[in-house]
């Protein structure tokens, strides 16, 4: 999963939040211990944020279920959206939309300028003014994030091909691809994050209905990860193969964070207009990936072990030591034979067997019920983020497309690349730089 | 929504938890209090259990989100089965199986002693000895809940048809209905609910590994309700419409709950071998009930309020009073109108146009991305329990189905009705009294 900070932070990615309550010492994890599964044990909270490289700011620290629950909350306005560096949420709508006939650019502005503001609103807690759907009444923000983004289409739908960045080119084809266009690319896209599944609902329902006859539904795809609170995990979260997933996301206390996640907010000089409207942004793959778990689930815990590289219990690499303990990809075992087999996932998934790539994952659980052949329609909603395609996501799934142990459980059966434009100021919108620039 | 108490107890509607920790004075309500939307007011918790009819017993007392949310636990074992008086979790799987061709008395008997004994493991946090699925691992118990029927067509699969109780006879044709035989019915009915998703799947995966030979999967259904610490709300919650659902439950307080919702302990005597097994037990309707939302959001705020016959913003009956005043369906407004429409929904629905009759609604809202037509696949997993459907839902719904100005907003799609027998021992299983006796 995508908790890519082992931090529960309330400050956007640049800024403290704008209602600081008692403030917690920075550098400290939030750390939820659960009694041991099977016990209401001791129970301890330790609330805090880190001070990443992202610009988190500590906020909060107050030992309330309701307040680290319902009342969330992230500011929308800042120099980088919302939805990439926060923790994953429990639920997630990613909803693409088509530019009806005869909208363009003027349209679009138009429509960016609703969304934002009504992203603004709904992300504060406020109800719109405009809005009586009621869904959400009585809820506090509960974490939700509005992330907006652009497809390559929307471009020439908008008549401004040329200011496409040359990240956003079609991803190639991957032998393991078993693509379905209809739930994949689109002009726009949202993806929507909330700890609380009608505040998520509502902020759907209500930005399909400020499309107004601007836009029309493409695709819609639904999420979930771990309630917080439900585990006694602190950081990475599992996923439906039962295996610990993100361990080794790059963290926002890292050096190069800035630099694989984010296009730098300088790029304005050395780059043309293609690339200076996306400065502060990133660029976001979206992949719905089916888990084959009938297949899985029928493998022995070694066996699924081995094509991992991690133990399923508590995610320690097969090379030794624990979770956090770096992967010894040279390490031989008592038998002669590498400790992390050869095609296991983290070892071709390692920034080392792809010259440093790295992206941040920030995906979501999915789960439609079963197919007609009786498999269950369940996987991931794999979302990463990378300054570049090219440098992330692209050179890892070719490797793995190639010697993944583990993609013979897979299938990849719709895919995505949206260009996230940085955030906005109050009373500005997202893609202005672009729409007006 | 299914809060039927305002309260949030972890004990079983039949005796405390075997782990009771600080003990709360009983009949504090559990509340949960959450500062305005939009800003991060004070937060308070007041936690505790109401000692009601049910006899719920008051544990906990724990002012820690993850002993709320992860580690609230509900006994398997008792006279009555889990998942009916409890509060309605944040995630539930709707599950039916059919026994396949071969499985008899035998098998079947087999296979509620396994799905027991796995129940009763993942409710108490613990992983079943033989379950290396990982999906649940790290987290909670996160307020589980596995309850077990059986539907019409079970009995005369397995030899029984002279046990099968009148009351289970199959539900009227309505003329709203638009059923869909394959996801209705079915031989064997689980309900899972919990506060996590994965807590939910991971159970509804092992459940069905379960089953092995002997029943085949035959409809699945998703569903949620709010997070626990979401809203500000201490006991109803709101449905994909908006509107607060649940004011009017039977409560477990009320002298008649017991009446209205379980079968009799002692009915043994009085009854044959169709009844006496299901002593402690209680009848489940399920209906897949599609919001036209798009039709629904269309109207006005006032209209909306007239056709439910509440406020929408806090519940409040149109005659008057806060949500949870009496509604005065005599009253007539200065217009010389009634103030609550003569085909409102809580006109038609109330007790008092009904006969007394009542049932103890505990749904789960669904929302399944959207429609080939563009409207969303979404409304509500209707799930309402009675100690007769005939004094329960028939007669409520066959006063819907005529007078309610709601129903042209919904679409019945599946139907069922199972019966739920009484829970079990230690060293038993549910069912045992139909299968062995």
């Amino acid at each position: 999963m995508a908790d890519t900070t082992g931090t529960k932070t309330a400050g956007s990615p640049s800024g403290p939040s704008s209602e600081p309550s008692a403030a917690a010492p920075a550098g400290v994890s939030r750390r939820r211990l659960l009694g041991t599964a099977g016990a209401v044990g001791a129970g301890a909270l330790v609330v805090g944020a880190g001070a990443g490289a992202a610009g988190a700011q500590a906020v909060g620290g107050r030992p309330d279920p309701l307040t680290s629950i319902g009342s969330t909350k992230y500011p929308f306005h800042g120099p980088r959206q919302a939805g990439i560096v926060q923790p994953a949420q429990a639920h997630a709508h990613l909803v693409a939309f088509d530019l009806a006939p005869g909208s363009g650019r003027k349209a679009a502005a138009a429509l960016l300028r609703r969304w934002s503001a009504t992203a603004a609103d709904l992300m504060s807690g406020e109800t719109p003014r405009d809005d009586d759907l009621g869904i959400a009444l009585d809820a506090g923000p509960s974490a939700l994030t509005v992330t907006f983004g652009f497809g390559h289409s929307f471009f020439d739908r908008t008549g401004l091909t040329d200011r496409r960045p040359a990240a956003l080119e079609p991803l190639p084809s991957f032998s393991a691809d078993a693509l379905d266009p209809k739930r994949s690319d689109g002009d726009l896209w949202i993806q929507i994050g909330s700890d609380d599944a009608l505040v998520a609902f509502h902020a759907l329902r209500l930005l399909q209905r400020k499309a107004g006859e601007t836009a029309r539904l493409r695709w819609q795809m639904n999420g979930f990860n771990r309630t917080p609170g439900a585990t006694s995990h602190p950081a990475t979260g599992r996923n439906l193969m039962g295996q610990i997933d993100g361990t080794n996301n790059p963290k926002p206390s890292d050096a190069a964070f800035d630099k694989h996640v984010f296009v730098p907010d300088g790029r304005d000089a050395a780059a043309g207009p293609a690339e200076a409207w996306m400065a502060g942004g990133s660029y976001a793959v979206v992949r719905r990936i089916r888990m084959l778990l009938d297949s899985w689930d029928h493998l022995s815990l070694e066996r699924q072990e081995r094509i991992i590289g991690r133990r399923k219990s508590d995610g320690a690499p097969l090379s030794g030591g624990s979770e956090t303990t770096p992967v010894d990809l040279q390490k031989v075992g008592p038998d002669g034979a590498l400790a992390i087999a050869g095609d296991a996932h983290i070892r071709v998934a390692s920034p080392a067997s792809n010259r440093g790539a790295a992206m941040l994952r920030r995906p979501f659980s999915y789960h439609d019920g079963f197919r007609d052949d009786g498999a269950p329609d369940a996987g991931l909603l794999f979302v990463c983020w990378q300054a570049d395609p090219m440098k992330g996501f692209v050179p890892v799934q070719r490797k793995l497309d190639r010697g993944d142990g583990l993609s013979r459980f897979l299938s990849h059966e719709a895919s995505a690349l949206f260009a996230v434009p940085g955030g906005c100021a109050e009373g500005e919108y997202v893609g202005q730089r672009l729409l007006e620039g």
